[in-house]
């Protein structure tokens, strides 16, 4: 680790149920593209040397503008017809992290959980006053029609119609992530949602929680996670990962698929999540029909998948 | 774990800086006295044979409707004058559980969690939404003279004239807790909490957090955490304690010790916590001056205390 490592980074852009029935070339297509797209933005910081935290934040935050993903601007509608977006981003060197939670308004949530972990005494803000905090900051803001989309809305009504809150209509958990290990051999994760559609009463999943959805820790792993967020909450799923290689020195491989295949099925969860170590090992483990996930080792070629192999 | 156990039970009221010379004999007893009846409440559901999830929810009332705690009844102000709270409760033979943060106006924070735990499909609802699902629960609402105290509101003014979001201006982590495991094995725990005078943005700390404030599992131990809440949710401490022993074998007293003195020091976190495993153990360690303690076995004289011993 001392020497210069070759770089690693991972994005996921949701887990679920994804039917090959209801998809496209096209659509399957623009989809790997936007991961593709993610996987540059987080390469371009690793290849100059640059920070794995800021390469989680660049590919999160392309994932977030991306209209496919439910997470930024293509992030669903809660009960009310609003968007509430929640994000987290940890460095795994210093084991600072951020996270915001029920957050309207603010283009890129990740940025704004990478401003809470660089310039606020806190870890976890919000609400309003999450907002607020971002404002103080100057943080780029974006008006609801930036959010709009009729796809999404189609979602909402019918959900209502239905009425109860539920995942997208084709059962994908909608989340995006990205883990990365940089030349310094330091780790990083970020995880972004726009959670439930027709969500109400301020329901919060694993997304924005340290140690659910996101952990990142030097002498362990990375871990982005996507799923059925009440399952990931109670496993604590993303420190799972590295309780089970740092306390019962499991591998990476081992440990990210004890935790979805083993712990999360136990318990009735199902999703998946992306992870990688300082050695370059990458993690991809999911228990669902499918989840986007694209990834590269520094001078290998890049790998986008949907289904499984 | 078949056969009838005897039943363990703990409870806090926080831990921190609690100076000897800042205490009169009279408030010392006060303290004790409600961690005595926090106990109690406790103690009638385990005697009867009831389940340690009402149990920890039974002590956790007591103790926030007890106005020397920062929790419930006696919650700190936030920055701009009001009183927003925190809660989770677990399960540990299910692994359920409920978390309620930035909650207003409800009584009892604890009891929001259990009807979330009960009642709702998801884990953690925030702000005005989960405020909205207490309503619709029929929760007991409380109006803000309930909330009010002469001492509270100059710690916000006292901390409003320095500037900066703190804690009990004696530096005690105000959290309230219980752990419990009942005669039949199963384990729970319960954390709430007011959280920082003078917050702002929305500041959640970890006693809403599964995994870090709170966590149960039959398997291994029922912990409720009160420290510096953005270092307990960046070691995901509660988990950590549960995670130490199962996968590293290590006792219950190993374990909290471990987590507290070794992980959370190293780390820059102080305050302690509380657990219970299925065989009767108890752990109440804390790298704090103080935190207020109270625990029973069943046939066995209750201890209380503040200072180290």
């Amino acid at each position: 680790m001392h020497m210069p490592n070759k770089y690693t980074l991972a994005v996921h852009g949701g887990a679920g149920t994804i039917l090959r029935s209801e998809m496209t070339t096209e659509k399957e297509e623009a989809h790997k593209r936007a991961l593709r797209d993610a996987l540059r933005a987080g390469e371009a910081v690793l290849r100059k040397g640059g920070p794995a935290l800021d390469a989680v934040e660049a590919a999160v935050r392309s994932l977030e503008d991306c209209e496919y993903f439910n997470a930024g601007r293509g992030s669903v509608f809660t009960h009310e017809g609003h968007h509430e977006m929640d994000a987290s981003i940890m460095c795994g060197k210093t084991l600072g992290a951020g996270a915001a939670a029920m957050v309207q308004g603010i283009r890129n949530p990740i940025a704004l959980a990478r401003r809470i972990l660089e310039a606020s005494d806190h870890v976890l803000l919000c609400g309003p006053g999450a907002l607020a905090f971002a404002r103080d900051q100057g943080l780029e803001e974006a008006p609801p029609e930036y959010f709009f989309s009729e796809f999404r809305y189609r979602q909402l009504e019918e959900a209502r119609a239905r009425g109860s809150a539920q995942l997208d209509h084709t059962q994908k958990y909608g989340t995006v992530g990205a883990v990365a290990c940089d030349r310094q051999g330091h780790l990083a994760a970020a995880t972004s949602t726009g959670g439930l559609t027709n969500k109400r009463y301020g329901r919060v999943g694993d997304s924005p929680i340290i140690g659910a959805g996101t952990y990142a820790n030097d002498l362990t792993c990375a871990v982005s996670c996507t799923g059925y967020g009440e399952y990931f909450l109670r496993g604590v799923v993303a420190y799972d990962v590295s309780c089970l290689m740092e306390y019962r020195g499991m591998s990476l491989a081992e440990a990210a698929r004890h935790a979805i295949h083993h712990r999360q099925l136990a318990l009735g969860g199902d999703g998946g999540l992306i992870a990688v170590d300082a050695r370059g090992n990458v993690a991809l483990p999911f228990n669902s029909e499918g989840m986007y996930r694209a990834w590269v080792r520094e001078g290998e070629e890049a790998g986008v998948a949907i289904y499984r192999e």
